[in-house]
C-alpha cells in the first residue's frame, strides 16, 4: 500500500499516518520526493481497511499494491487448473481441448429439452445447459420449472450422455441442484451474493461462475476466492458481457479478459457470447473471436425453435447454426493450437 | 411494442411477424412508411418475451412501449407513499419532512454502537443504521457480528429511541433480522437477488432497497415490484451511486434519478451520499444537493472515530461534521419547501 | 511514480527498472516488501512517459503520484479565480454571487434571439447563450447561421446589456468569434481538440470549457492547462453530463465534480443541467442541486417556444419556467451562503 | 418515429402532437392501444428534430425508427467498399486479404522510423503508421515533429515501398498532411470534430477514422457520413476501444462492432488492439480475436525499442513479437476464409 500525501501536508500529518499504519500492525516507510511525500506501507494490506487512511488529514490518496486474492492467483499455481464436468473426460476445461456448453436458456418441457440435448449432441458440442430456476428481471415472467426442470435435465443427460450445467439462485437450493447437476452455474446477478458463493464452495460439484456485469477483475477473483476458500477448487470463470453505454448489443463482450485472466489466475475461463451480445446474429463471429484469443470453453444458447422460446429467444441460435459453428470453431481452434472436437 | 422491419423486408416477412404476434395473443397493426414498415403491437406486452421478434427474418429491432412494472408505477397511485420506520411518526419517508438515517457502516461493538447512536441523536438525525451482516468484496475481511450485532443495535435503540435500519443478506436470515430491525436494508449487490426480494416482500417491516450499481430505472422498479407483489407495500428506494468510468469517486452519484423517480413511481426515494461518492469530504455537499433536488430522505455513514473504523472509514463523516450538516440541511430543506428538523 | 514489481520478479528485473528510471533523469528508491518489491521514483514524473515501465519484464503496474497539471492546480493558488464576462461586474464567476447563463441552443433569427434575450433579462439571469456555429451529430441537421448569428447575438446584447456566450468550433474561427462574443464556449466534442484549446488560449476573451463526455477530472484539468499555458487565465469549467449506461437521461449529470474540482483547482465551475439531463422536466431540480453543492454558475437552455425550436427543444425550458427557477435558485443560494440576484 | 403518449394523456394532448407532426411536414398515424396511445409518424424523420415532441404535454417518449445515416448504410450498397492505400494493390481494405498497418506511435527521428519501417516490412505487414502531429492529453508532453516528421515518413516509404498512414489534427493541416500521406488518420478525440471531418472529406486521400471512445455506432456512422457527404468515399472505420468502468485495460476493446458494422455499413472496419487494450501483452491475443470475428484490417503499434519509446511504449510490441504475430494471423485468417499474406 502506498499513501500519497498532499503537496502541502505537514510533518505532523505524515507522522499521524505512520502512527495509523503502525496501529494496523504494518510497517511504514516514508519517502520524501521533490513535490510531495509518500508513505510506503510494508506488510499484508489485505487484512486491513487501508482506504481509511484516505481520510487522514494531509492525505491525497491510497494506492493498493497487492492483488486482493490469494488462492485464485496464478502466482503460486502456474498451471491452469483443469475442471472436469461429468463423468469421464469428455468435458474438461483448462486443457488443449476447448469444450462447448450449449442448450436453451430455460428448460421448457420434457420433450423440448430432450430435443435440444439431441441437437447439441449432434452438432458435436460437449455439455448441455438449461435453466430450471430462472432469475427474471420482471416478476411476472416465467420463472422456470424448479425441481421438475432438474429432473427433465437429468433425463436428457441419460438419453445423450451429455453432462448438464444449470443455475442455482439461492443457498437453500444448492443441495437440491447439486444432486442433479454436473456443474452449478452462478449467474451475473448473483456474482456478489456471498452467501450463495459460500454455499457453492461447501459442496463438491464444479461451479461455473459468471462475472458480474459491472465487476472489475479484482472483484471477480475475490468472488471466486469465496468459493475456493470454502473448499471447492473446481471453479470455472465465465465472461458474459459488461454494462456500458453501447446500445447495439445488450452487453459489451470484453474479450480482453481472456488473456488478462490467464495472467492473473490459474482458473479456466469460458466465454458466453449469447448474453455477451444479446443478439443471435452476432454469436458465431464472437464465438470464433473468443476461441482465437484463448478461451478455455464456450457457453452458447441454442433453442430448437427460438422464435417460440419462452426466454432469451433473441439471443439463441438454431441447431443448424450451432452445427455450422462447431465446424468453424474446430478450424479456428487448430489455428491457435487448440482443439474443439466432439466429446 | 413496436416491431421495426428492415428497409428491405419482404411482405412475407411482415406476415411472419404478424403471425408470431397473433400467436402471442396480441393484436398486430402494420404501418407502411416511406422507408420501411413497422408493426405496432396492441395488448399487454409485459406478459410475453417480445424481444424474440428481433430474430425473425426481416426485423431490425423491437421497441417496448409500456413500463415493465405496474404496482410501483405512479399511474394509478398519484400520491407519494409514506413509509414509517419505527413506532410513532418521528421517521416518515415520503412527506414534507425529510428524515436522515445515520450511523456506522458496521456494528463494531456494544459501546461503539451506543456512542454512535447517541451522536446521531444529538446531531438531530432520525434513525440509526449499522450492519450486523456485512457483504464484503474480500472474503478475508470483517463480516459483521451477526445476531449479536442485531442485539447491540436493539440496545442502542432502547437507549436513544432511534429506529434502526440494518441489512439482510440472504432469505434464511430475513426472519431473524426482521425480529430486531425497524427497517430491512437490501444492498446494491443483492438488488437482483430475487429470492431475497421475495422473502422481504413476505414479511411486514419496511424495506430500504438500494439500486444496483449498474441498474437502469426500469430494472430498479421491476426489482421493487418483486417486494410489492409479494405483499409488502412499504418500500423505500435508495440511490447509492452507479458504476461509470469516473475515478475521482468510488461511484457516480446520479441525482437526476430523484426527480425522474418521482415522475415514475409513488415510492419515496432516499439518497446515500456516502457510498455514492466513497469520500467523506464530498458527503456534505452531495447531501445538500440531494435535499435541493427533492429527495425524501438521506442515509449517511457516520463513525465516532472514522480513522479506526473496521469498514468504510474512508467515506464516514465524524459526529461533528454530521452535526453541522444537519443544520445546513435544515436550511436547504426550507429553501425547497421541505423540513428537516430533529425527530 | 511507483513501479510495482510482480511477486516473482528477479533482482535483475528490478535492476533493469532502476536503470530505466535513471535514464529518464529520475531517482529510484526500491522498497522490498513482504510479498513484492516496489520502486518509488522521485522527481517530476510529468516530463516522462512512465507508463513505458509497465512493459519492462517483471513489472506488474505503474501508479502515478503527482497531479498531471500545474497551472490549473489549487496547490499554489488557493483562492478561486474570478472570471468576469462582459463589461462591468454584473457577471462574475468564482465569487459569492452565482450567475446564470441562459438562452436558446442556437440563434435561429434576429427576432427570436432578441425575444429570448429579453426573456432572460426579465427572469433575472445574467448572461445570454446561443449558438451561431453548431456542432451537429447529424450532417444533415441545421448547422447554425455563422457570422450572421454572431451579429444577431451582438444586437441582442446591445438591446439588453447581457453579455453573450457562444461556441467556437475550429481554430480558424477563433478570431471571428472573439470579435463578437464576451465569452467563448468550447463544446464537449472539442474538449480534447488541442489545437482549438491552444487557439482559445492565445486570445484574451474568457473561455467556458465543457468537460468531455467521457473525460476523467485529470484529463479535464490537463485540457484546461492547454488554455492556461497558452496565456489565457480566464477559464471557466463546465460539467454537462457524462456518458454512462443510464437511459432515463441523455447524459448522467455528475454533480460530485463540483466539490471535488473545488479541491483540485482554482478555476470556477459551472453546471449545465440542460445537456446534463437532456430533459426539460429535470432541469429545475438539477439546477437547485447544483446550487446546493456549491457550483459557481449555471448554464441553462431556454427557448421562447421550445416545441418549435430548431435544436435541443427537448431540453429547453420556457421563459416562465426560467422565471420561477430564478426565484427558487435565489432561495437555495441563500441557504448555502451564496447569492443569485439579478445582474 | 413513434411518439409514445402517457397512459393518462388526454385526446387534446394527442391532437396537439399530431398537429406538431403535421407542422414538421410529416404524416401522423395514431394507434389507440389497451394501455396507451402511440402516434406513428410517417416520413423522413432525419430532417426534423423529433425529440422536441418529448416535451409536448402528455408525451412519455419518442423512439426513432430510421437509421440516421444514408450514404454509409449498407441498404443501398450491399458490397463492402474496397479502399486502397498507396499505389498498387498491396494494401486493400474490404476484400479477402486483411492488411496490417504497423509502426510506432510517433515518428521520433529519421533513423528510428526507417528502422521501424524495415521491421514492419520484414515481419510481412502491409503499411506503416507513425504520428507526426500528436494529440497529447498532457500539454507538456512530446507533440510530434510536424512537417519534418511527415518527410521522415515519406523517406521510409521510399525505402520500403510501404504506404504510410498518419494522423491529422486540424483542418488547416489537412492539405499538408495529404501531400505526404497515403492515408489520413482521424483520432478518437477528433471523432466529432466536424470541421476536420469535412476537410478530410474534401480531399481525395483515404481516411482511417477512429471511433470516438464513447460513441454509439449510430453516432459513428453519422460522423463517417460527414466525410462521405463532403465527397470522399474512401473511408475506413477503426475501433480502438471504448471507455468503460474496466480497469485492467486502458480501454475496452468492443469486438462485437465488427459483425454489427458489417450489417449496417458497406465501409471496411479495422481493429486497433494497441489502443484497444493499452497493454502490449494483450495485443497478440486480441489481434487474433479481431481476425477471427471478421475485421478487414489491423492497426498495431510496434516500436523497435518500446522501453525507450517517447509515446505509448506500454502498448507497443517489439519487431520480434510482430513477426510471430503475422504468422499466427495468417493461420487464423485461413481458418475464417480470409488471407493475411505479405503485401
Amino acid at each position: 500500500m502506498i499513501v500519497v500525501m498532499r503537496p502541502d501536508a505537514t510533518q505532523a500529518q505524515v507522522d499521524h499516518v505512520t502512527n495509523l499504519v503502525r496501529e494496523m500492525g504494518l510497517k511504514d516507510h516514508p519517502i520524501v520526493g521533490t513535490d510531495l511525500t509518500v508513505v510506503a506501507v510494508i506488510g499484508d494490506e489485505r487484512k486491513v481497511d487501508g482506504d481509511v487512511l484516505e481520510r487522514a488529514p494531509g492525505v491525497n490518496k491510497v494506492m493498493r499494491v497487492l492483488a486482493p486474492y490469494k488462492m485464485a492467483a496464478r502466482t503460486d499455481h502456474t498451471e491452469t487448473t483443469r475442471v472436469t464436468i461429468g463423468e469421464g473426460d469428455g468435458c474438461v476445461f483448462g486443457g488443449t481441448q476447448v469444450p462447448v456448453i450449449a442448450g436453451p436458456c430455460s428448460v421448457e418441457g420434457e420433450q423440448e429439452i430432450l430435443a435440444a440435448a439431441e441437437a447439441v449432441k449432434a452438432a458435436g458440442a460437449h455439455a448441455l445447459r438449461g435453466g430450471a430456476f430462472k432469475p427474471r428481471t420482471n416478476p411476472y415472467a416465467f420463472q422456470g420449472h424448479g425441481e421438475d426442470g432438474l429432473k427433465m435435465l437429468a433425463a436428457a443427460r441419460d438419453a445423450t450422455g451429455l453432462p448438464i450445467v444449470t443455475e442455482v439462485l439461492t443457498p437453500s437450493d444448492v443441495e437440491l441442484v447439486s444432486k442433479y447437476a454436473d456443474c452449478l452455474q452462478i449467474g451475473t446477478r448473483n456474482s456478489q451474493n456471498f452467501k450463495l458463493l459460500e454455499a457453492c464452495g461447501k459442496q463438491s460439484k464444479p461451479v461455473l461462475m459468471k462475472r458480474g456485469m459491472s465487476m472489475t477483475l479484482d472483484e471477480y477473483l475475490q468472488a471466486a476466492e469465496y468459493i475456493l476458500a470454502a473448499g471447492n477448487g473446481n471453479v470455472i470463470l465465465c465472461e458474459r458481457g459488461i454494462r456500458t453505454f453501447e446500445d447495439h448489443t445488450r452487453n459489451t463482450l470484453s474479450l480482453s479478459v481472456v488473456p488478462e485472466l490467464h495472467e492473473r489466475t490459474h482458473l479456466p475461463i469460458v466465454i458466453d457470447p449469447s448474453h455477451g451480445t444479446g443478439k443471435a446474429h452476432l454469436v458465431p463471429a464472437m464465438s470464433k473471436a473468443a476461441m482465437a484469443c484463448g478461451c478455455d470453453g464456450l457457453a452458447i444458447e441454442m433453442h430448437i425453435d427460438p422464435e417460440h422460446a419462452l426466454t432469451d429467444g433473441a439471443q439463441s441460435i438454431t441447431p443448424a447454426v450451432l452445427s455450422d459453428l462447431m465446424e468453424d470453431l474446430a478450424r479456428v481452434a487448430v489455428a491457435v493450437d487448440r482443439t474443439c472436437v466432439p466429446g
